[in-house]
């Protein structure tokens, strides 16, 4: 099946919408121009709100693990105490990439399909040596999470001086998160999804107290020093060749944003989850995660009655309906829907009414029209559709 | 004036062909389904004759400065002794890593404007305790100098077991090196100069030699770390997600490079420089660098008699032509023409004409239409027209 067909309903990458591809084909400017100087200071204070902050967003050209790595060598030095919450294969890269960097890590490792509780974060942290940073995954991509990170951050505040840093690569732009408020020091993100582009930049929000641990830190860093980075974005520069054609997108990815308005886009997200569960209950499948734990951009299903890949190859085969398997040991035990970026709560019931063809196809055991049913009325409670 | 305009000559970003934009822009697709893995298996191979090898290409996302870090950073660990070639301000940032790495850099400044010569770096190398690798640049993007990387590397291989490491960033895609006969270890290039795409996706070229330093070399890395790539790329896969529409996009590039033929491209690159430079003589500009030094990819004038920011300014507002200035202690005294990628003689013709009708409104003392019927006459003498 041609890609043309493909409906991608992976946790990223996520499809692109028609304006931003036309956004992004455009011809190349020069990135020590003027051209190139406005695009970067007028799209600067545009992408605060969607971190939730007054501080600075830094845009860096890479996957978004690069902006994780950032986040670890820019904020700490070999032989810091670090605490890293462990929920999944996100989480446990978070872990590695402290490990690799030589810090003595504290993992709290946390059952895969369950968040992490402010309570067990709180009791590690008061049991050890107050940590340098607590690491934490908003949403867990492998599973399907969202942990209770703006709840964290204000504990750990109230009960330390330690940093509050956040992978949010697969929820911010989908999912709300209010940095300033909650007290959370640093964000990383990417750009293949929630934020509607293809992969190739990834954004760190810094907040005061991550600045004077950055500025002061002495750890070895180039490519990825965020004190560059921000001298430069002062000048409306960046310190290396940016993604000039993610750039152009990321302009119009913003102006989309601002057009629906962010609360509406994160109410859709919350629709498209609502709509996403209450289906795949209708239809006797067994969600990985409860419903206070679960995100609003993907949704993981744990078959019981069928393989989970055998699915998905049917899905993609016949339908073009590309959903994401298990990561690490749970490969094969569960599939995911990305319901994220450029998805609204049409697309959901497309997606549901397919999954009800090639579960009755798999000979599972439910009753045909009710996942259909279900995602209408969760349609109709919920949120009005995207205007 | 508007962007769709423009003519971009900076040595990078460059313009992009029509049927790159075409292929970049695709819908998205998942980066561990199939469709990625064929993408990445069917590049791979492709990519090695433009280095000259017969090693793996590793194609990480970032700017090019991720890949010159990559470099030292897999290859080096802290006290190496090192040799850097410095003759501009990329030679430079080379020296800079090195030193942010913690590495004992013997320094070679060149001149600016002028190549390092084989003497001098086997001067340095015997002067010294065997150092672990030679830093060059190919290209000196800012001054325009192409270095003698193979002569230079072929000596450095008679006189001792460094692993010579180059920064092709300028001139890969655009100027033939053979890495394989020539000793060279590891190349780094970038999308965004005569690889026709625009800023997003970095190379690393990799001979035996230099994994066997990379295997054995025990500095911690995570995102640059070039075993993961490699095993990764074993199995047709990225360690992070790649810049995926780069990916479509270089695809086709490779097979424009392939139908034009690699030699024709290098020699269509050869022509250009002949051009230019004989349409400079003719119009009383001063070169920069020596016929014997200069690049195939970018030439610099140094004027005597108006301001070069005045002219650059002026071939910007007027016909949109967009030209480099000079960097760091050579800004205001330099202009830099890029003339690789996407260009062809064609666009030198434009360009020696429209620099005339800007000469003559400078006041700048030369006979009108000589540049242009020099630049005339050596495409003649030259190679033929792009197919």
């Amino acid at each position: 099946m041609k890609r043309e067909w493909d409906l991608l309903h992976t946790p990223g990458p996520t499809p692109i919408p028609p304006s931003v591809e036309r956004a992004m084909n455009q011809p190349m400017i020069g990135h020590r121009g003027q051209k190139c100087k406005e695009l970067l200071k007028d799209i600067a204070p545009r992408l605060k709100p969607v971190f939730g902050t007054s501080g600075e967003v830094l845009v860096l050209t890479g996957s978004g693990t690069s902006a994780l790595e950032a986040a670890v060598v820019n904020t700490t030095q070999p032989g810091d105490e670090v605490i890293v919450v462990v929920a999944g294969a996100f989480g446990d890269r978070f872990a590695q990439i402290c490990e690799t960097y030589e810090l003595n890590v504290h993992r709290i490792d946390v059952e895969w399909g369950k968040a992490v509780t402010v309570e067990q974060v709180e009791s590690v942290l008061q049991s050890a040596e107050e940590p340098k940073a607590v690491f934490l995954t908003h949403c867990e991509t492998s599973t399907g999470v969202m942990h209770p990170v703006e709840k964290v951050a204000e504990r750990v505040k109230q009960l330390s001086d330690s940093l509050v840093i956040v992978d949010g690569v697969s929820s911010i732009g989908g999912a709300k998160i209010d940095m300033d408020r909650s007290g959370i020091d640093l964000v990383v993100s990417g750009s293949q999804k929630a934020m509607m582009l293809p992969p190739g930049l990834a954004f760190v929000a810094v907040g005061d107290q991550a600045w004077e641990a950055i500025n002061q830190n002495e750890r070895p860093r180039f490519y990825l020093d965020l004190k560059t980075y921000n001298k430069r974005l002062s000048e409306g520069q960046t310190p290396f060749t940016p993604a000039l054609s993610l750039l152009f997108g990321l302009d119009e990815v913003l102006r989309l944003m601002e057009e629906e308005g962010l609360e509406q886009v994160f109410e859709r997200h919350q629709t498209m989850k609502a709509m996403t569960r209450a289906a795949a209950e209708a239809m006797n499948l067994p969600l990985l995660v409860s419903e206070e734990d679960a995100s609003s951009t993907v949704t993981s299903i744990k078959p019981t009655t069928f393989d989970a890949e055998e699915l998905r190859k049917t899905a993609n085969e016949e339908f073009g309906l590309i959903l994401a398997g298990g990561q690490k040991h749970m490969k094969g035990e569960i599939f995911r829907i990305g319901h994220m970026g450029y998805s609204r709560p049409a697309d959901v019931l497309r997606y549901i009414s397919i999954l009800e063809v090639i579960l009755k196809r798999l000979g599972h055991p439910f009753e045909s029209g009710k996942g259909s049913a279900a995602v209408q009325e969760a349609y109709l409670n919920g949120i009005k559709e995207l205007k």
